[in-house]
């Protein structure tokens, strides 16, 4: 990779930040279509979101912004236009300039986690499956397991509140096809995914208990460090197929080529 | 060069922005000294450059932030605290983050000039130089060609107002020493410097005529791109030494690695 003058700009922003694994997957991907870009990592603390993403948002030679934790939401704010699937969730995680000069925000973590689940084999199409977490990342994937035709989902969060509305914006779109509860609801589910950030530190609890599948289950992770979770090893112990987070991120690489137009 | 998350950044402002040498330089110097960071182009529009700066300065992960034309004297309002050849020369060529937060603003066109000059055996030091164009970078280089001892020096630029404020400013350091006018003066000149942009294009005028200068003269540009100016040509057929604007930047790599505090 050679930075020039002429270098077009991507940003991934968070707090903290040293943790993503996007310049990793997308430098290399611009270098091998010959796309002059590069992405870099952007330390956006909290209180100085808005200005940082205003200042960055006129930065004439910026395509796109990535976000993660914990800006997915106030970003979906700062947007001129949203997606339908950034209206479900309430957040999103990247944003485009669009021809007209303003910016356009998506969310592919639902659709990048159903395609690396898809991709592994383990369509959820008709399945039972049960989601932990209802937050900006569990919001994402239970909309895109609905659009990819789940057969029953369950999600599970102890906010309540968050969850309520969360059903509310489902039910929306896909009436009466989710069932909500505070505590784990794991009973006859053949896909269970953590979607809470259990699993980022050692000492974190269980998510869930996978014991409480039946053998042979999918337990999948979203939490891409460390790649092999508490949870994803109690699992396999068990026997039960794993799917690591880093497959939500491979999942998503097709989608940002084509929503930012690169390697055309 | 891999970029991760905890990759520090470095940014350069310009509009244009595409003719920028610095990621090129600053670079290899980062991977040379195994310092974790990456130098990026940021096209700042001059209308949204306060936004942008604000929201930069923001960037927890962000060190420190150079500056090419035509922001160099915008940006020197937009710092905390200023070094004193930032005051005399009225712009700024880089900021960084100080231990408390606050942002210092220094300008190296000048030194940097001058020590690549000294470096190519031109020392200026008692010689008799003229200087064409009063802007921010030949501001910079005047009051630095002053510091090194220039024997004497003229100071040359069509906008009156400007040069007259800047013989104000030279003077208040080093009173007497500095002759102005409008034309061109290079009468009795053994080094003549072009500080305008003309040049930039192919079509431009000369900044002064050669061929007016005494046969062995150094001619010297400050414009990087194109290398060799119709400037330099025509001061190379006329049998001058001829000095290439790259030679600044060179002088300022040292500079900037001291005053970023780079591979300790």
């Amino acid at each position: 990779m050679t930075i020039s003058g002429t270098t077009r700009l991507y940003v991934v922003l968070g707090d903290p930040v040293a943790q993503v694994q996007s310049p990793g997957l997308l430098n290399p991907l611009f270098a091998q279509l010959a796309v002059d870009a590069v992405l870099v990592p952007v330390h956006a603390p909290a209180p100085d979101l808005e200005r940082i993403v205003a200042g960055l948002q006129a930065v004439a030679n910026l395509d796109g912004i990535f976000v993660t934790v914990p800006h997915k939401p106030a970003v979906a704010g700062l947007a001129d236009r949203c997606s339908p699937m950034v209206e479900i969730t309430g957040s999103a995680n990247a944003l485009r300039r669009e021809a007209d000069g303003r910016w356009y925000a998506e969310n592919f973590d639902g659709t990048g986690f159903v395609a690396g689940l898809a991709g592994a084999g383990h369509d959820p199409k008709a399945r039972r499956v049960t989601l932990v977490g209802a937050g900006g990342a569990g919001s994402a994937i239970a909309a895109a397991l609905l659009a990819a035709g789940v057969g029953r989902l369950a999600v599970c969060d102890p906010d309540t509140a968050k969850l309520t509305a969360l059903r509310a914006r489902l039910d929306a779109h896909w009436p009466g096809r989710t069932s909500v509860s505070a505590e784990p609801d794991t009973a006859g589910a053949e896909i269970a995914v953590n979607a809470t950030p259990l699993g980022l530190r050692p000492g974190d609890p269980l998510p869930f208990r996978p014991a409480e599948l039946a053998p042979g289950s999918v337990v999948a992770d979203i939490i891409m460090k460390p790649r092999e979770t508490r949870l994803l090893r109690e699992a396999a112990v068990l026997g039960h197929q794993v799917h690591c987070g880093i497959h939500m991120l491979e999942g998503q690489l097709a989608a940002y080529r084509a929503f930012f137009d690169l390697g055309r």
